[in-house]
């Protein structure tokens, strides 16, 4: 099939140094929370990738010696041949779809803790590292920086070794000793690696220099940029030393890959960067002054955005992180004109936040990823049905649309029962909050997939009871029948005591808020769960000109979202709208006119005014039908998603599609084997 | 040699179900980072307890199934037959010294999160989890326990075939499904597992039971069980259902490992918790209503209290973890009657933080732990001198005095040199702060074994300029000059905007107070550190009858606490004290009467007045003496500890066994093999 003209360019092949890309589709390097520790599902997705038309395919920033450790973190390591192994079955992974394996050598200088080595901590200055562990770095001597180039080069050699085609050197997220020589705050030398721009950038010249000479006859050598740390003049500024920089190395690099720091800028997210793109101010720079390709990102997804940043000449190839988690075929899709097929990124972060919590990938809209290799599963395909079963699906939010996408896949005869007017359960009802419109895009994707197929029944307004279900004659069942918040203000906190509420007080409950109930007056927001509802039904409330406080059992606002990047932001929004933050306090009741609360910490006890309280605390499987059909004598009868464990969207999707997949599957393969795992060899010995 | 007879019971065999405990020290189940992830580092570790006499020796918490996945924490783990190789060379290291081998199977119930195998969460009834992680569990159903049993069961099996002698049943620290269902508020069943005590019991009979059928022909099955909350009518206490739970399972198990819940209680540090044999009050009640062994724990170093818990039937046997952490030895000690060998654990939990970050366990007083088999390390062995080099160490903190201690044991002439009137370093100026008393002794233990080496010389008073130093002649030098709290206010968030600190402005340190230079009136105490010193200090402060304003550019005090499970009580005992805590705001002025901060989230800008200001932000490295001794031709010039990069006391006595470790050793070895690795087993496939 011909490709559209408007997306040939995105193509066409180009050279990258010694090695030409088949297009325009450059995966860049991204965490995945599986890098040295999991190193068979590490290169399995990256060979998906591959197999979804990506050009060039990159790992995640691989350490390259002991003073540069991220432990516990599962980032990449190639500290010395031992590592080359693991590697080179990504290599190979990536190689078998006709794409280039890129790899981004890192030493983390000032962000390593080095908590495993126990190495001491390398800085351009004398400093506190970055995170919040108990360990300062010290400035590097002549001789220190003669060995670290002299371990950029060793590793660049294993990389050649383990058989990348293109080589990084890295400067940005803030995370890098080549971005620490850059920043001035940072850096207070006053050596040759000191002071003046062109000082602060001879690290990172050095280690271009070094890294064309060591492997640049067959390998492109990279340079990942942060161009702006987006602090205006109290940081490194595009227009300013950003340019100045790209000025000084211009054709240096074979490729640059250039972004805004640090990572919660880079990876923003749709709540707080709605606008796919939102990197392209910061590129405009780049192209003018290098002859060399570029590659910029931004949360690219849109085929028609990609064409024409191509088009208009601001970058050479298309970068993507997120948008290849959410849909690693996305090249393969374009080519084929299936552009509806595309499962866009909702750019939510929960897989910045697997990285962050040192756990493998997770994605909302793709619930294969990092389950390639340990369970099998590949996104565009799925097994065909064993039988001629019908299913019936009873719930239509993220885990039985998904269930329900999977099951039809599969062939089966899959009805879709849903009791509110529209699909998409909490998806849908979530997507109406401040910031979260992107999320409906779980939701779209799927509703626009369910209703091109001839196998699949579809019904809204259709609440079910036992015997309506039991008349409908289908045998195997699945419940999404979802969860409910609480509104007696039960939670982690509370279960030793529980609140008092006061038969006249005025409580509300997320659910009475997304379905448009909303408070008068005065309104304290409650936050027992931590995660994100909290935090944007106070910034809903302030949005509709309530006086908000907002009590928390925990010390921030929205404390899981430090894992997704945004934890600093939510709080800086809420302070903005006027929102008052009461921390550290727990619900002992509710009255018609005041919330009481103790202090975590010292038990002391006291009163906010209030009109009413919105209580988020935990929710209630909703399982009436489950319980009514139990014993009813059907074959399969199964609840999913958030009416089996309440958890995040990504959950209800991955728990939707694990069942589709293990749908009459043998059950000593769904039950027994719960997946491969990766193991110590306790072969290896020093070499 | 004889053991004293006050002694000689500790050295009594005792029969355990089918086995035989060659004496009373038990190493009971403690973390160690190493786990399924380091089992060799694991083994080597648990085989050295074994070496230094203990005859128990017990691996970590070992998950029983991917229900049970406390990821990417390092615990053990027995999902399946794939984990048996890996615990098989725990449970030889340990038999080869002739200690029985014990493992404790765990399933984590609400405490686990899962987060690695995706799988739900398991509880007594439906709630949170008990970690900040966005998940509920689900109240398991008949099927669900009768699963759970045969998981329990068959991994008592594959137990049994890894090697071990005593199996667990495990009920404590607040994290197992078996004491979940024993908690009132955890547990609101209302068939025969929920509701009455006998009935919240039911599960732990069984497993035990269970545990018995399967492997008690061979294995001793041991019960953990925290017998308190500590939480008075709030929770269990020892003297009601704690009491009541032993009279229901009496003589069940083979033996009682008791202690007290959560985890934070069970291991209390020395800061909050001083009296080594906290838990003894708990404990009485045990022995007089059961006839098996029970076994103690309280953070017992002291031989005379060991022996006189055995003489008064408290126990049948001595159970440890940290003392055994900080020294493997102490039984062999014991029974040599070394006792002023012992290395006693100061409680400071460093160990615990190390689990609780998920990396290889760390010890204040024993730098050799979890070192044992990636870099070879014994605690009581170390390799001769190489040559008749002398050494001159300058500083005796805890680095110079751990290096000085080690090179004298290797046989080197040494000298110690020591500016202050006295040892000890920042060990001797901080364990002089409210609560850590028992930090001394981390300079006490070396100071004793010093003196009584003849190939050492010590020196205090004695400060030395680089003409002094050359002309002693010692051609190899060690500084370990510490470091010096900075006074300008710079630290992790004021790098960018330096704090204005007017002339006449009172600022003090760190080293001002704990040299006894105390500020008077209000004082303002600004922590951009977050480990512990700034809430000491202001402890310190507080006591001494200052008002104190504690500012923290944190959201709550000494947040590295939460990792040695402290954080909570030391932001409590501020607030009892009065100290008004003001979170989350950055140093921007100080002057004569008041201290400028902005909010870190708003920016907003304000005052606290105040007399004083004590600024805990970060160190400069003593290098004066290294910088002049540079280029004058010593053979040997090295700083280590503090000097080389502030970190942790841990931190700094480590650095000093390094360095006396590394000393004349070939630099291929020290430089290039950092040590050995645990790395991923590239050839195992689905069993």
């Amino acid at each position: 099939m011909a490709v559209s003209q408007i997306y040939a360019p995105l193509f066409e092949p180009i050279q990258l140094g010694p090695v030409t890309a088949k297009n325009r589709f450059y995966q860049v390097p991204h965490c995945t929370g599986l890098g040295h520790v999991r190193p068979r599902a590490e290169a399995a997705l990256r060979g998906m990738k591959a197999e979804g038309g990506w050009g060039v395919v990159s790992t995640q920033e691989t350490e390259i010696h002991p003073t540069s450790d991220l432990s516990p973190f599962a980032e990449g390591r190639l500290w010395d041949a031992r590592d080359i192994p693991a590697l080179r079955l990504m290599t190979d992974a990536v190689h078998e779809h006709g794409a280039l394996a890129a790899i981004q050598l890192v030493h983390n200088g000032l962000h390593a803790t080095n908590l495993y080595s126990r190495a001491p901590v390398l800085g351009p200055s004398d400093m506190s590292i970055d995170t919040n562990q108990p360990k300062q770095g010290s400035a590097m001597d002549k001789a220190d920086i003669r060995a670290l180039r002299e371990w950029h080069r060793a590793a660049a050699l294993r990389a050649k070794e383990a058989g990348f085609d293109i080589v990084y050197v890295y400067a940005g997220h803030g995370m890098t000793l080549a971005q620490h020589f850059m920043l001035p705050h940072l850096n207070t030398r006053g050596d040759e690696y000191g002071g003046t721009l062109e000082n602060r950038v001879r690290l990172t010249r050095e280690l271009l220099e070094d890294t064309h000479d060591a492997v640049g006859d067959t390998c492109a050598v990279a340079f990942r940029f942060g161009i702006d740390e987006m602090l205006g003049p109290d940081g490194m500024q595009a227009a300013e030393e950003g340019r100045a920089v790209v000025e000084l190395l211009a054709d240096l690099p074979d490729i640059w890959d250039v972004n805004v720091s640090d990572w919660t800028n880079d990876s923003a997210t749709t709540r707080f960067q709605p606008q796919d793109g939102y990197q392209n101010d910061y590129l405009t720079h780049v192209k003018q002054v290098t002859g060399k390709p570029v590659v910029g990102v931004g949360r690219l997804t849109s085929p028609d955005l990609m064409a024409s940043m191509l088009r208009k000449g601001l970058v050479d190839l298309i970068g993507a992180a997120r948008p290849s988690i959410a849909d690693p075929f996305i090249p393969a899709k374009i080519e084929q004109g299936r552009f509806d097929e595309i499962r866009e990124c909702i750019g939510c972060n929960i897989c910045a936040a697997s990285d962050n919590l040192g756990i493998p990938i997770r994605c909302t809209q793709n619930p294969t990823i990092g389950e390639e290799w340990r369970r099998g599963w590949h996104p565009e395909v799925i097994a065909p049905r064993k039988s001629d079963s019908d299913v019936l699906i009873i719930g239509g939010g993220p885990a039985g649309m998904e269930c329900a996408m999977q099951l039809a896949r599969r062939g089966y005869g899959v009805t879709l029962s849903e009791a509110a007017p529209e699909f998409g359960g909490r998806v849908r009802k979530e997507s109406r909050l401040p910031g979260l419109a992107a999320w409906g895009r779980v939701a779209d994707y799927r509703l626009n997939d369910l209703q091109q197929r001839a196998n699949v029944q579809m019904f809204t307004d259709s609440e079910l009871d036992a015997d309506q279900v039991m008349e409908l004659g289908i045998e195997s069942v699945f419940l999404a029948t979802g969860s409910t918040w609480r509104a007696d203000g039960l939670g982690r906190n509370t279960r030793r005591h529980l609140p008092l509420i006061a038969p006249e007080a005025r409580v509300f409950t997320p659910d009475d808020i997304m379905s448009g109930r909303m408070p008068d007056g005065p309104v304290v927001v409650y936050d027992d769960d931590h995660i994100y509802l909290a935090g944007v039904i106070a910034e809903q409330l302030a949005n509709a000109g309530r006086k908000v406080v907002f009590i928390t059992t925990d010390s921030i606002v929205s404390s899981f979202l430090t894992h997704t990047l945004e934890q600093h932001r939510v709080q800086a929004r809420l302070l903005e709208l006027g929102v008052e933050l009461r921390c550290n306090r727990v619900l002992r009741a509710v009255s018609s006119d005041a919330v009481s609360t103790v202090c975590g910490f010292s038990g002391q006890q006291d009163l906010t005014e209030c009109a009413a309280a919105v209580l988020v605390t935990e929710r209630t499987r909703n399982t009436t039908l489950f319980d009514q059909l139990k014993g009813r004598g059907l074959r399969n009868l199964q609840q999913i998603g958030d009416a089996a464990g309440p958890g995040l969207i990504a959950d209800a999707v991955f728990a939707g599609h694990r069942a589709a997949r293990d749908f009459e599957r043998p059950a000593e393969q769904s039950e027994n084997d719960w997946f491969r795992r990766e193991i110590i060899d306790l072969r290896e010995e020093m070499p």
